[in-house]
């Protein structure tokens, strides 16, 4: 092997960066880490399937010097700051042309910010979204690469060889400009997020309002997930019902704490559709939820003070599994349909354009929020790439009519017994909402003109209106 | 009258600063006006009350020179940029000690800015918000400054003096360091925006669901204004009920658009509360509807494609009636419970010190979510100042103990009959959580443990733990 030699290099050798690039070294590439810790070079080179050519090296002008021209290289770091200093510390080893790729959970405007400063420094720089967790990265995760396409053609096969696949088709793909990619995966978190708590409501609402034990939870999640809802999310909480207490007995599950963590990706697709806006209800239920969850100590105190009985459902057992599943099927296509009008919103509003059959095609395996719902999606944005919003289109819609009535059902049985149903509640009244022509804002309207002369339209002439209010 | 006399003087002489001065002269204050403007200039003039003390210059250096010292200046201009243009422009006309009042709704991260940059100059500068609208600056608004406490004292008798009044008592009082005064004005219009949602939302149940005509929804909302939910926002609504078209026949509500704008305070709440963090979903809930309003093309079409019947409620009307009285009651408290635990939090994480019975003193009269319910609040804040919770008050407890079963009952029509409902359905469903000792989302952190190694905690032993999930 020559002195520059490697395919790729990869900065950060964490357990998500050693998989990728053991991923990457297992379809033929040679590839070649940096990591300060000279134990995870190690871990790296130890980890190699025989036969593989992977390398891990404790200086980064080293792993630079090492790689072929143009240099293809991908950090693996903590968002933030990390990714600043890894950019610093290229620019005087990089050569004009290289490629640097950010895997990591960046916001996505730091992206922005970053595509503009190294493109002055004559470098490609690519945000990247990467989703599957540790396992989708060693085995084939799904990929959101964004920012200059240019520089995507330069990494594209080796992207292509590393991804999850459908049938031949690799879940990656060139997603849009700029900032694109991590935006897309940012939403991609946020509809994560939203579905999540939808079936954390529905495993409350089966255990608390039906009484089902662990063990018939594990039993109607596993039919679930063999219909057309099937999902990663269903595979994973079919299995966690069933993971015994290591330190105890009877299921891990129920000695969980309920405090919820995050680690902001959901905030900030909340707080984006806010900016543009486009309605994400569904998605700002979940995270308001997750903080919810964390002010533990105030509700211990409501829970005395409030001595409101959380009851059974009136519902029979066999009856209430299938209106839960419905439930849980309507709503999250609503959590679908918002993120990809979230997206579908900022491809034109911050000009990014994103490819919405891209985007939805790469989701369909190796990430968090594939979904047997996703070959319906893909179907709808490729006859119209340009679709505002998954509920106009004709097949998506019939799911949501069949399931419609026993959403209402659910959520009449929570609102009687008091079982905790933000989400749910979320999911349907977004969609009475927005199959409205004529929603009561006209009021709002009205009242803003009254005490504010902030003025108002009228339906039946054109112009703008104050009304001296009696 | 000496050539420095004027004891108070403003920049921007639209409606809100013209009327605020003519308040100020009322009470004895000499006041002076600037506006480039000068047919703004003659107006203030002309408006003022024969007797008192009112210039208007179209000259910022004549002003500042007729003032007595210290300075005492508040602009009320467009937020943005014309604020830092008239910092700028006084800037070398003002001495140390002088006093700048952005009265206007700033976001409060810039006032945070312009505060710092004004003491480097060596002047105070204070954000204040101001509610009330027109006829409240011209007869005693609700005021809410925040800043440097020193420049507080200087304007305080003006302030109390123009102020409406609860008894003797003025509602402007220091609110806190630093941009609080901006910031309690910000949550204030994000509970604003809830509670207008909240009546557009019972307007529809009685209207679409009971099928009302506005002149019995005037009555209604009538008798609902003579309660302890007596409001500002329910007086204007009872009036716009009969307000007739002037452009055509029937009653003007019927013929304005439901397209609801909106000037950002509601959107900065949402997202300023999840930075916090702290859930105030019914604000959401509301800033979400006017962006659902706006996106009327694609309502139309939904509503072509979803033919699900929008039914009428299955309750007599007059027990109907009374449901949603209670339902509008109970989720009001929730838009306030929610907002003021927003200032509870900021007022330690983003140490501005917020003083909550102050706020909330200072809500009693004059601004736009004035309410008969304040006074409890105010009760509650006096005996625990550090309350970090409405719903965690016995008094507030009992009113929403009496009326928790009706807005159930209402949300059980509303998903039933597909009105929608989302600000109703985010006040129950945030209670019914905020009041579970144990929530469900022990699954969301066992889903985050299993593909993402965040790791957990346990209810009966500390420790964070990850487990290999089978």
């Amino acid at each position: 092997m020559t002195n520059s030699a490697f395919d790729f290099g990869m900065i950060g050798l964490g357990v998500m960066g050693r998989n990728f690039l053991l991923n990457m070294a297992d379809h033929g590439f040679s590839v070649i880490g940096f990591d300060k810790d000279q134990q995870k070079n190690d871990a790296l080179e130890q980890a190699a399937t025989p036969g593989t050519t992977v390398k891990g090296v404790a200086d980064l002008a080293t792993m630079v010097q090492l790689l072929k021209s143009p240099r293809k290289i991908m950090m693996l770091v903590p968002a933030g700051k990390p990714v600043d200093d890894v950019i610093e510390s290229l620019l005087p080893l990089l050569q004009k042309g290289d490629v640097v790729i950010d895997g990591g959970n960046s916001y996505w405007k730091d992206t922005l910010r970053r595509v503009e400063y190294c493109k002055e420094k004559g470098l490609h720089f690519m945000g990247m979204g990467v989703s599957g967790g540790e396992k989708g990265a060693r085995t084939g995760p799904s990929i959101m690469p964004g920012g200059d396409e240019e520089a995507y053609r330069h990494v594209q096969p080796m992207l292509e060889a590393v991804a999850a696949k459908v049938g031949d088709s690799p879940c990656v793909g060139y997603l849009g400009k700029g900032a694109a990619g991590h935006f897309v995966k940012m939403v991609h978190n946020g509809i994560e997020y939203a579905i999540m708590q939808l079936i954390s409501e529905s495993y409350n609402m089966l255990r608390q309002g039906a009484g089902l034990t662990n063990q018939q939870l594990h039993e109607v999640f596993s039919k679930w997930n063999e219909g057309v809802n099937q999902s990663f999310l269903l595979e994973i909480t079919r299995d966690i019902f069933l993971q015994k207490d290591d330190k105890g007995t009877g299921e891990l599950l129920d000695k969980i704490s309920d405090q919820a963590g995050s680690k902001g990706t959901g905030k900030w697709t909340s707080q984006d559709a806010l900016n543009l806006p486009l309605p994400v209800t569904v998605i700002d239920a979940a995270v308001a939820l997750r903080n919810i969850s964390s002010l533990k100590e105030q509700r211990t105190q409501a829970a005395a003070l409030y001595q409101t009985a959380t009851g059974k459902v009136a519902v029979a057992q066999e009856e209430f599994i299938k209106q839960v599943h419905d439930a849980l099927m309507f709503s999250t296509i609503i959590c679908y349909a918002q993120g990809l009008a979230m997206l579908q919103t900022a491809s034109k509003e911050l000009d990014m354009q994103i490819s919405l059959p891209e985007s939805v095609r790469v989701w369909r395996a190796g990430c968090i929020i594939r979904s047997g719902l996703l070959p319906l999606f893909y179907t709808a944005y490729q006859q119209d790439p340009s679709l505002p919003n998954l509920l106009l289109d004709a097949e998506v819609a019939k799911l949501l009519q069949q399931t419609e009535g026993n959403l209402r059902t659910v959520i009449v049985e929570a609102a009687k017994t008091g079982l905790p149903a933000a989400a749910f509640m979320s999911a349907l009244s977004y969609f009475d909402a927005y199959r409205s022509e004529r929603l009561p804002t006209n009021m709002v309207q009205a009242q803003r003109d009254y005490f504010g002369a902030h003025t108002y339209q009228r339906i039946d002439m054109p112009g703008t209106f104050h009304t001296e209010w009696q």
